[in-house]
């Protein structure tokens, strides 16, 4: 599971001859898990494939062929899928390069669709992100995951199962459409939990503002940095296939794509909107610490101003001199309280003429 | 009635195959209510149709037909007038998915056009949003509203009852031109509104500048944002129409769409006015705030500064040795009144010459 | 006299048909003013129109005709011009409504040109707009101004007059380059005084920041906002003019067209550089206050650290145990005295130190 | 000499017709000095003229002809070169008028630069700017400066006597190319005294931030801001003489201009490098005057919260109750010192835990 | 050694003629080594070569010849290659000038690259910079370096060694993408180091707040500014390498120089998260300070406003009046105890209510 910074492993690439396909993520999966579904209008076939050689025969098939692989440690299927698709190394090399930027890469024959599919879990601060990435033929699609625990592509498989509404009529492309239509729908979740933090954090900003509020609000600007950066590239992907240059996406698929591109387009609106509220919050905050430290420094400055005077006055009737009159006097004590009682209420006045009670 | 803020209900439709309307806003209508106009140059008919059927006959007659429907929840006439006026699912599912950007869309047959109904409630801080989609036909204009408790299309519907101006005689694309110029003049309602209250918090915030007037101002400054979110993508759906790419538009209507792209280009402009007067005025409260505190700390600084010197002497003299010289002179009480006001001669004198008084 | 900031009253024009002229600015001349030339190399005509029906045989001479008419109240003088001159009615509701962004309209037979003319009355600190709109034909200029009381234009009427320069040889294009570089020129004074302003600023800010001061660098900020505003679409304009675009203009006009153009970019430079200016003056305005607050701190903290151990050994020495041999000894008092001294001077050491003093 | 700031005196041209010359500048020269060169492969002249007339003859020459012209007040030279060698009266403007952009006018026959030539005089803090205009013809260079006292060509003359490089073997466009190369090598010197001075400031930042140095950092992003705004424009004059545009710059001299240009946006590169450092310095000014705020107050309130409870003992043991049977002790004293010790330790170990001491 | 801000020396260059090479870096090496591959798939020639001449029988061979040199200050040598390899005057200039920003320069037989070989020495906080320039030709790769102490190229030279890839079968266009690629993978390093040292300095940050934070930050940000600098212009040689137009690229060989160039793009992405997070950092930072502060005078506040009361009262029977009734009373010393807790337990509960303990 890598988190949404940049913790490459890059470093272990370094000077490798171009083609090799290193996996830099973190180890996430004890075995690939291969899965594959082989279906046309009549009829489907749903399968865990022992060996990725079991899949290989659908290649050559009609019918529409899905394999679903989840995990990239072992290279030697990669390679033999490659082999038997005729996937260039490059390729192969990006697939298992999971800090790769969403894209897309028309070879002709096939293309590769990179992306990458955010999941927030329960309570957590920072986004989980897998990379899946798409390879698209004539009549197959193959996804690769990095890890096995759960993905949202399960609705896609009912619906296949269940031959709910035109996926089974459709070619690759629509599969293609279907998987990236799900994960960009996770992206939606991702916002309205973030538009839900953001509103709990804008009530208790202003009943109780705490270091730690300021830090989960820099946390969810990160995270919105994130997200945008995970959908910005994911426009020109969308952008390209809805328009005609992908030969593999047939005429009536592109209107979906383009609908998911208005989709895209949708959420980065949304995470700008987003970012700026947090913006504002975060200069909310700021400002009543400043108010905070005012009321204290009032609070300060009306006690020591009303007091300081008094027990000067105070202090000089505490004097020990042999000559002092007012020490005699039958109501000196009596004057003194009169005196002090009559600056505090000068010290109140000017108080209230400031505002500031 | 939703409200500025990206609060969707998107999760409703994760996983769902495309194409399928889910109305993701928030129940806002009892009842569907539809409302139809047909009129030409000499006659028209005004009616609220009980069922959708009833519109259906005037789609083939050379009359402008104008459908109002006010209520999306009944997906079933939705279902019904896409049928029939040869609508494509995923625009039945934009019509409901009022969480939609502006756009035009191009059919070939028609357009449809989503734009954003924007009013401000009296005394409310947050804009009401409602989606308004229009489908542009060779001889009908369908629109669609989220509810039904009064639009801003009364105007137009006076006007063609009393054959105003140009409007009876011209075809369907006039009638969107106006439709949507009616939604665009209310922009500047709302822009003229936050325009008033920001003059009258400027005066306030010099004033008194209290913490609610910073919150006053964020909010202005989200609903500034909401507006130009809600304006900025309708400039290019203007645009186009202005422009000789859609086919629906005739000739001589396009000037018309080309005079309220002027109109967003305008309120764009003024959004940004009031956008950075908002961003002065945070900035003037902030520095008023300091200021404050500055002034409050000057009060402390002076009383204190000029009280604990003369406390001091007091203190001095209120010490009990048996043997202070001081104590014992005649004039020892008078010399000490005549240094403490020496010192607060020469504190005042400090005080002026760094221009704290 | 409007006012640099969006206060439109553009609600009047609600749900009007459009191309209904509606005055939208503040009611600003009692009388429509017309007055027109009609001039060719060899001779002139200048005169004070009665009725606006005087100027229209012009329109069928070869010489140059223009018509300036001051205040838009007068809606019917619109209408005759409008249908003598073949004028669209968008265009007669454009000149009327006084919020205009500058722009160029090219139809054809004539150029609609929209403009701000803009000064600054003394000691005033927001600027005096007018919009000034421009039709330009094949043999007339109409400039059509919101108010009587005194233009930018005199200069130009002289040259007229006097056959200065070669405006007598030249026709309507040249005549409207010239009214727009009148208008253009007075740009740069609104500069100069802004300029000149700034630098009074900067020097009291060093001396006084007081935050009377911070509300006049905001006012310029505004100003300059304002007027960035007015000459970036000019910008657009009169690169337009100045290309091949507008069959109007002769091909020998438009090197004065692109030269009022270069001016339009040396002042959008002035204008950035004046604001980046004023946006440094903030700052340091508002680092200055926080200096102050500095300074106002040491000294509280400077006498209060020195005084306060001093009043709290006089305080002990105040105490009234029985048992104090301290205040039996014959030399108490001076001790006291010389440990005052030390901790004072010991005191001025840390703050030495610490270069508070 | 005029200043970095837009001081301009434009509003002597106010009114003026078009393409009349006036000096805009401030006073600058006494007397008009012209000096010209005439070379070939084979030889050179070179002179002072006394009069204009005298350049004249060159003009037919084949050999390249580079008259030299210090200072803008005689507009009667202008005027005779302006005859002489066909010059457009708007580009006769555009020399005197010293508020120009950097531009190129491409005339077909000769072509006009316009340049600024800036130059940092020593322990100055603003630079002091000068225009340079070039008027390259087909077979002469003739150049205008403002002043007579020194300028940045005589490299570029001693190279032409001492026949260096390949400068006389090459036409008028290598000519211009050299001098704007002289020019834009003296920005690298402008940056370089500014990157130095910046890391001046720096290491006294750290030490000790006074608000002087706060004032020569903007001063800084001043001169910086203004380098940036003569360089801007220089671009896209080069980049026009480096591509096929310009006819008199014949092709294997393209090469060269695609040279300065390089260098002007490695200047631009750096320019941006060297504001934000400077911002990061006023950053970091800003905070370090937090710290010391910070600093301050920590004194005081440990001296504060130190000695204030303490004096409230002795001042409890001051007052003169008659029956206050601590007084009476044989080690009340005694015991009031060990009160007091204490509380100090504990209020000593408070602040340990709180790390302020 | 160069470090990572514009320290030019530019000046030594002024006045110059063009394509005079000037070292304008610090003196970086003692002695210009030269070494020299010769390879083809079969076999591979690997030298140190005494005098460059010893290099130049290779150009006509058809194998791929990479000669590198490390070390710039002996212009003969370049004089030498230059004129044996055809290379125009001003490359010469550009290899020695080691302020360039990478470019690309097409010169039909053969390219130059210019790249900034960037590495992060440990425990430095500023990049240590490298200019690299490569000459491509038909059968040829010259790289200059400007020092001798290690490089990033040892794995290329084991790759050629060991014939590990297919480098040995490729032509220069892939040794030079082999260069390119070995540079960019450091970028990811240095990339990573700031990323851990930013993780790192966050956690510091929170626990113990110091002003050496702040400036660790401010040199990580201008590290991260200068890599954006390095890199962003690099972007436009990949693209233009990636693309058709370069002739000495194969085709074949476009697609592993999209590959770079698709790195470049992530590290930029990488370096805009990485300053966003630093920004993040400093605004952190700066509001501890401030919520430090707050503290702070909370405190003083709380003990302030607890004593000085207190001290008041024991000042007021601390006066000497001879006649005060309180001071005879019995219970009068109690009393004033009584009177003090109340004052003391209404303070707690004043503060209590603010929240302030």
């Amino acid at each position: 599971m890598s988190r949404a910074r940049p913790k490459t492993r890059r470093s272990l690439k370094t000077g490798l001859p171009p083609g090799t396909p290193v996996f830099v993520g973190e180890k996430k999966t004890e075995k690939v898990h291969i899965h594959y579904f082989d279906y046309n209008e009549n009829q489907y076939v749903e399968k865990d494939a022992e060996t990725v050689e079991e899949c290989f025969p659908y290649r050559d098939k009609p019918s529409v062929t899905w394999i679903n692989i989840d995990g990239l440690d072992n290279l030697e299927i990669l390679q033999k899928i490659g082999d038997h698709f005729g996937v260039h190394p490059l390729v192969r090399e990006d697939i298992v390069n999971t800090e790769q930027r969403p894209k897309l890469e028309d070879f002709g024959d096939y293309l590769l669709i990179v992306l990458k599919m955010l999941t927030l879990p329960n309570e957590a601060r920072e986004i989980d992100v897998e990379q899946v990435s798409l390879l698209v033929g004539k009549n197959f699609v193959i996804s690769f995951q990095e890890r096995d625990d759960g993905d949202v592509f399960s609705v896609i498989r009912d619906r296949i199962r269940k031959n709910q509404g035109v996926i089974r009529k459709m070619g690759p492309d629509f599969l293609a459409y279907a998987l990236i239509d799900a994960i960009v729908d996770h992206y939606f979740i991702i916002l309205e939990i973030s538009g839900e933090q953001l509103e709990g954090m804008e009530d208790t900003l202003i009943q109780d503002p705490s270091p730690e509020i300021l830090q989960k609000l820099y946390a969810l600007k990160r995270r919105l940095l994130f997200l945008r950066k995970s959908v910005w590239p994911l426009r020109e992907v969308l952008g390209n296939l809805s328009r005609e240059d992908a030969q593999m996406v047939k005429k009536h698929s592109r209107v979906y794509f383009k609908d998911i591109n208005d989709h895209t387009v949708q959420i980065l609106d949304n995470v700008e909107t987003l970012r700026d509220m947090t913006a504002g919050l975060i200069d909310i905050y700021l400002s009543s610490i400043s108010a905070k430290l005012n009321e204290v420094m009032k609070v300060l400055t009306i006690i020591s101003t009303i007091f300081i005077p008094l027990s000067f006055i105070a202090g000089i009737y505490g004097m020990n001199f042999h000559f002092m009159p007012e020490l005699n006097w039958h109501y000196g004590y009596a004057i003194v309280w009169v005196l002090m009682i009559l600056v505090v209420m000068a010290m109140l006045f000017f108080f209230r003429k400031k505002k500031w009670i």
